[in-house]
């Protein structure tokens, strides 16, 4: 559903991604028998309580919201932002209360729809009754809070093309590293080099599990004499190490998408339940609950 | 649902009207066995139509809605306007559509909306499938196509207090109409007076059916020697000669609201597997119809 408001033009795109997803949620380790998988569309709930949800928040508000800001203008939008695209914060905020989440696991750039959410939440709680859990953001420490794009700039995104997929097979890797971006002042081997902000040590800070060895990688990067592409090798043998399982398992999940698609469709029934729970309090609490005993 | 998108602070307003407005619809004359009615937030289905009619629609283009536009100044919202009453032309494009309508009955200050709902329309039928139906505007002939509140300004409405009520007794109607807008320069009986733009003379136009004798009223009032008041008790026959039969069944239909609703909790059932289908069908147009053998 959300994945609509910026490809509504292409539904059959959003289709066909949903169960890669689901298979990259199985290849790093979620297990379905402690994880729900959900496909948001299929719980008409989320909808409506965002319908509802819109009436708690301004125009204005959102437009200051910091991160569709950024969007509206990476997609070049400007005014003639679609209205879906423009709300999705409050689509995000029915996501998150519908499932009765108290921990939301999200990157730094997040944050804002994190607030959104509290902010709507308690704005819900105090006008009707208090029904919804008001959630809290959890981020990941330090450089992971958000890693950035392979080209330096923003964060990772698909429609930015800035990416490493969990699906990308070896060599894709390897290509992409090989191409990621790093000092560009940095021109021959012997030239000192600059290690913030320069993606590749943003990739070693996030991934590589040896900080002494990586120290020094800095230092000696730092003042001159360590080739960009001696780092970027030791950062595919390091993202390979992460990867390598993930694919495999990847490739084994793949084997049986009939088994996968069980699983979205199993956890789809399980989320809606507790979803259509939180609507039937919401209702209640709104006064919109006719027809009841 | 769309009550709340401006009395979203005071449900039980909402709900309390809920029956007051089917008393309305059965004392006019609507036939429950003819006509289905309905309670909008009980039919999520309209709230995820809603959802996804928001992708079809840009910002400023909901920003330039003349109707919109004009209740957003009347309201004193400005830029601090609820996403929810920004978006309700999208919300009643939904209300139309999920019910397969062709004709909407409309005031004429409603015809923005159902071109909006038109374009909505034709938008999902061109990216998708054609799979809805485009609706055309129903307007009430002459002076009826917009009536103006007993002030003379802008439109009749409950919010801003210059509505006539089915559910007013005698002697509120007649106080209503004894203090209604007319010619502010009409101060003596002997004036002449002024016909266009006189609230008495626009309702006068509206009801009464006897447009001969309407007509050497109206020569009579601008060469003066007719008083308002004279007027004003002419439009209240004529106002109670529809009122008074509507009030009679209004009564008779609230002596037994367990029957009324019952007839709303049946319609709703009804409308509610209507609009059901008219979803499935757009979620398939969407190619959003997972989990389908």
């Amino acid at each position: 559903m959300q994945a609509m408001t910026d490809n509504f033009e292409n539904p059959d795109k959003v289709r066909g991604n949903v169960l890669e997803v689901a298979l990259d949620y199985l290849a790093v380790g979620l297990d379905p028998r402690q994880s729900t998988f959900v496909i948001q569309s299929q719980i008409p709930e989320i909808a409506e309580l965002t319908v509802f949800f819109l009436n708690l928040v301004t125009v204005s508000h959102l437009r200051q919201n910091p991160t569709v800001k950024t969007e509206i203008a990476q997609k070049g939008y400007g005014e003639s932002v679609p209205a879906g695209f423009f709300v999705y914060p409050v689509s995000q905020a029915a996501d998150i209360t519908a499932f009765g989440a108290h921990l939301v696991p999200v990157g730094e750039d997040q944050l804002p729809m994190i607030e959104q959410t509290r902010e709507i939440v308690r704005r819900f709680n105090n006008l009707y009754a208090p029904v919804l859990i008001e959630p809290q953001a959890m981020v990941g420490k330090g450089s992971v809070a958000r890693l950035p794009g392979l080209d330096g700039q923003a964060k990772m995104s698909k429609s930015l093309g800035n990416a490493i997929f969990l699906s990308d097979p070896a060599d894709e890797v390897k290509r992409k590293v090989m191409s990621m971006y790093t000092d560009p002042n940095h021109l021959r081997v012997e030239d000192p080099g600059q290690v913030e902000g320069n993606a590749v040590f943003s990739y070693l800070d996030a991934f590589d599990p040896d900080t002494a060895a990586l120290d020094e990688m800095k230092a000696h990067y730092r003042r001159g004499g360590l080739g960009d592409v001696k780092v970027k090798r030791h950062l595919l043998d390091v993202l390979e190490a992460t990867l390598a399982p993930i694919r495999e398992r990847r490739l084994e999940f793949a084997r049986d998408m009939g088994a996968v698609e069980e699983i979205v469709r199993q956890g789809t029934a399980q989320g809606r339940e507790v979803a259509a729970a939180t609507m039937d309090a919401a209702r209640r609490a709104m006064r919109l609950d006719y027809f009841r005993n």
